[in-house]
């Protein structure tokens, strides 16, 4: 699979566990203190993050990072 | 959970895969194609992996990256 398919899944993923918790893109990255244009930028599959950024993420949205990757299909 | 602690997890779930299909570090890394001090100091938890990374090394050993992530109680 392809690096932009993978960034692609995975941040549609946070995208779909964080519109369920009725959260806006700028108050989640206010939440998980990280800089609303990358916190954009992984939601869009933009970034090929690492294991921290995806764990502060699912903390975020109150799942494991095992969770978000059977979101993904990864 | 520190940085270290997640890569020390993750790290240490690939190894117990690894070693699970009876394969050195070393040949396994050539299967990959990743250095082979790199793919060791993965293992050690010593670096913060990318998704791509995770998805590369979860292909080798025939699992998913969830898969690593459930056996890294991540």
């Amino acid at each position: 699979m392809e690096a932009a398919t993978l960034q692609k899944r995975l941040g549609s993923a946070m995208r779909e566990r964080r519109t369920a918790l009725d959260r806006s893109q700028e108050s989640f990255a206010d939440l998980i203190k990280m800089h609303r244009a990358y916190y954009s930028a992984i939601e869009r599959g933009e970034r090929n993050i690492t294991l921290h950024t995806m764990y502060r993420v699912a903390r975020g949205l109150g799942v494991s990072v095992k969770d978000l990757m059977e979101d993904a299909r990864l």
